[in-house]
């Protein structure tokens, strides 16, 4: 099994929590965020990571890849049992994965991370004002009114609505803004639960081969913290092959 | 079971057209496309339609929707069997939610349709050039090297891949656009036998009580073609109040 992605992508960082909490083998094509290839676009229509390949089967878009894993690899499940608790999941997923990734990828993580050193363009300062003072407390007022007091979500098990959830606010907190326990003490306690997991952890460990190493050392150092980085790259090194993150 | 939306936004059109296919008896809140109350907000955060309510569940999210429907009632499926055409199945509803409703709706739907008569707007013909010359043409390749000879997507069930294709597509046709058949003769056949589907035709039947009615008279028109328009409404008619379609 081959993940294309970056490891900082909460995206791809969502779909290798779930391999590695599956104990699902695989192998990474670690290609720059925001670019990618001709033959990427033949992945990936909307040029948007992760891509899972397995076999021939090319699977777009990390919740269509979380799916397949929990139906594939059923033995450790992401989704809770039943209908409703199922679509209270997806649900959460959804929010994450569209309102938390525009507001800590697009708001905040691009423009104070990546804007500044790979083009060189000076932050918005406003503009980021207004996610991290007005944006993101909407955005978590409404989490805390849904976070678990113990636990997860779902009980003990750790499903794909936690994951979803803590990996865009990894971005931010990079970024500089995590969410205060003075006004958010359930959200915080509970994203402190998600980090301590063995499977979300693991893809901490591996953000400083690509934040604190040139491009030409990254392969390297992700082996040097275990993970199998595979052959094929569908990377490039032009800029004007932007890509998505999602 | 409650739905609230407009029957013009594909995301609705899709669930509506799920629900005749399985055969549950539904309730509408046919609000105002771009427009809906306080209580809209509490119940769609992200202030998208359709929100369906079945019973104390409140669910959003077309694609999460569908998914709920399809497991609980999965009598008639929508997603076909086995992980590999689930997960097909479901890039390709996210393909057409994304990427064409992106086209058919912002591209052509909203600034040809609703910005003229709803916000006395000017279409710019340039942009929308761009959309039916260059990147409908894109998008419209891609499904015709995945459209199928014959029957749906999966044999002979019509899967929620089908419908969220034909969807956005239609509003591109009230917009004036339509796949030539010369061009993409298996795409123009497809969408033919899913417009010939009587769960999808009936949608269409409710499209008149929307674009051809003034707002007052919706309701009503809406129910003299068999539609049960429920007695709540979450709309309102604040043009401050916009909702996303999705």
């Amino acid at each position: 099994m081959l993940i294309v992605g970056s490891p900082v992508s909460p995206y791809v960082r969502k779909i290798l929590a779930i391999l590695h909490l599956k104990n699902i083998d695989y192998e990474l094509d670690p290609i720059t965020p925001f670019y990618g290839n001709d033959e990427f676009s033949e992945l990936s229509p909307l040029r948007r990571i992760p891509v899972l390949i397995d076999g021939d089967l090319v699977v777009n878009d990390s919740t269509v890849i979380a799916e397949y894993l929990d139906e594939a690899y059923p033995e450790v499940p992401v989704l809770p049992k039943g209908a409703r608790q199922r679509a209270q999941a997806r649900w959460i997923e959804e929010y994450a994965d569209s309102r938390l990734g525009d507001l800590c990828i697009w708001g905040l993580f691009f423009p104070k991370i990546v804007a500044p050193f790979v083009f060189r363009r000076t932050p918005d300062e406003e503009a980021i004002a207004k996610v991290t003072d007005t944006e993101l407390p909407i955005a978590l007022d409404w989490l805390e009114a849904r976070a678990p007091a113990k636990g997860f979500l779902f009980g003990d098990m750790v499903s794909v609505a936690d994951l979803a959830t803590a990996c865009p606010l990894r971005n931010a907190a990079i970024a500089g803004w995590t969410p205060g326990p003075a006004r958010w003490p359930k959200v915080a306690a509970w994203l402190a639960r998600i980090a301590a997991q063995p499977c979300y952890a693991r893809t901490i460990d591996f953000e400083p081969a690509i934040l604190a190493t040139r491009p030409e050392g990254r392969r390297a150092a992700l082996e040097a913290v275990g993970v199998k980085v595979a052959e094929t790259s569908f990377g490039t090194d032009d800029p004007r092959a932007s890509i998505m993150l999602r």
